[in-house]
């Protein structure tokens, strides 16, 4: 996980004439983080080298490399290229690459499609690497996602196991398309091309109609959990951690509500990271691990929304 | 398979003062297709709901669908999203959903990771849609895009198959960073935000070094085939059809010497459609196919290179 510079509620509320403690009083984040200097790719390549390092392999044990998430550097070539080639080795990386975008369930995605590749013969590793740069996209125009969104990545290897009670139980993603502009960037891209529309915070920051993502979740998200679960013949209960995209603070707490989980058994992140979009959810994985408490034979559980709107959720059983 | 409005190369380059003729003798494009209001989930809807009628299925019918491309309509939600929005029943689809950029090479890529999910039990049928709009990122500036390039669909259901001979044999990617500015669109998100880089061809529109490109093909390409096909015992000439992105006239005209195939057996539409970035190549199957020439039990073999700069290849029998 590589978050750049930390920015405080505090002087985020001093800067742009906020209430002070608005922040966290609405949002529930205390800090989040902003780049400098750094792009895309470098937050990606950062985490991902220590992917690497912590678990003791280099770019060339990798066979497929996929960046995941709604940021990119350029929009040609793809952000898999762009990233791949600041990391150490990316110069002579002989990996699969590409990039994968569902907006905030881009990392989820792609662990699902993770654990298919992983099945077969030729396959042995794939790194996974979410990084999110959504301070670019944001202003005081509007407090709540100025002092919601954050910066930041996180990288997941997915290995071959000798295990085989390890591995994916069940993923689903469905899209609800009435909830299309709920959560957006309008422009940029070809419905308003740069030449025709140039910046304007209205149509190139993210807009998001809050009310309208809470109806959509509470209208969708009950019956897919159950579906999810009852296909299953087991309840969100009995998983033994649940890891949310880090959304808002509304949504998680709707979560020990709705899933009748102990909370401490939910990752909550967000008050030091605020929502990192694609990245949010492994950084709550590396929360997890590198805090020892997920153990071999436990279920993990991610689930979460995005833009489009979506709902997506996975179940799998850690090695 | 979808095309906007025609545009001729003697009307291109009457209008922008290119000497008559010189489309088709650079590039050998006599027509491609540029958009006049659609977008790209337009383009991709097109194309999408054809194949779905061309095999007598609707939306529900089918489990993931795939957006695949360079283009997109916005920066958020995903174009996975937006297309399905405008597809028939796109409303109440409950089929999975992402979108995938490894730019000319998405389509290849989308069409192994579908290759991977219809091996397991819930996945019966995958829609794979490549929509491109590249005549927004080119000008007259530039002779050699602005002539190259068009705009298109093609979509392609892939399904479960009883026969087992049939479905993927192989599927090789790589990238070589060398060649990472060789093609690109410098501007637009994070490393020239809106914000401070307003409309500028030279860094909105897309920019090829094609001397870089011929060279990075040349240096790699031919050790790259030459491995696909010897850890399968076979050779490029063994097979039944190539598909081969279509890049350039040069790119094209290079395979027949490389590969030593019958250039009868190599699919070269780019006279009439232009370089379509990822919706070139299954626009070469759908040629294939509604030309009856693809017959069951037939090898197809895809190739061709990416901005990145990256080489792809794979290797399928016909059902």
């Amino acid at each position: 996980m590589y978050l750049p510079t930390p920015v405080l509620s505090s002087d985020l509320e001093k800067k742009h004439g906020l209430p002070p403690g608005w922040s966290e009083k609405f949002n529930g984040v205390e800090v989040r983080h902003h780049v400098s200097n750094e792009n895309v790719a470098d937050l990606g390549a950062e985490a991902a080298q220590q992917a690497l390092d912590n678990a003791g392999l280099q770019l060339n044990d990798i066979d497929v490399f996929i960046t995941a998430g709604a940021s990119t550097d350029q929009i040609i070539p793809s952000q898999a290229a762009m990233t791949l080639n600041k990391m150490k080795g990316g110069h002579t990386a002989n990996c699969e690459a590409f990039h994968i975008n569902i907006t905030c369930l881009s990392f989820m995605t792609a662990f699902k499609l993770a654990a298919d590749m992983i099945q077969f013969g030729e396959i042995n590793r794939i790194l996974i690497v979410a990084a999110e740069i959504s301070s670019l996209g944001i202003g005081p125009e509007n407090w709540e996602t100025l002092t919601l969104f954050g910066d930041g990545a996180a990288a997941v290897i997915v290995e071959k196991s000798k295990n085989h009670r390890s591995g994916l139980i069940k993923y689903k993603h469905q899209v609800f398309t009435e909830g299309l502009h709920a959560a957006e960037i309008p422009g940029g891209h070809v419905n308003k091309w740069i030449r025709d529309y140039p910046y304007d915070p209205s149509i190139h920051h993210f807009q998001m109609d809050s009310r309208q993502l809470l109806r959509l979740t509470l209208k969708f998200l009950p019956d897919f959990m159950n579906e999810f679960f009852e296909s299953l013949g087991t309840s969100w209960a009995e998983t033994d951690w649940t890891v949310p995209h880090q959304a808002s603070k509304t949504g998680l707490n709707m979560i020990p509500k709705i899933a009748k989980v102990n909370p401490e058994k939910v990752v909550n992140i967000l008050k030091t990271t605020g929502n990192c979009i694609a990245a949010s959810i492994p950084m709550g994985i590396h929360h997890l691990i590198s805090q020892d408490k997920l153990k071999s034979g436990e279920t993990l559980f991610m689930c979460g929304t995005s833009a489009g709107f979506s709902i997506g959720s996975l179940l799998y059983r850690h090695d």
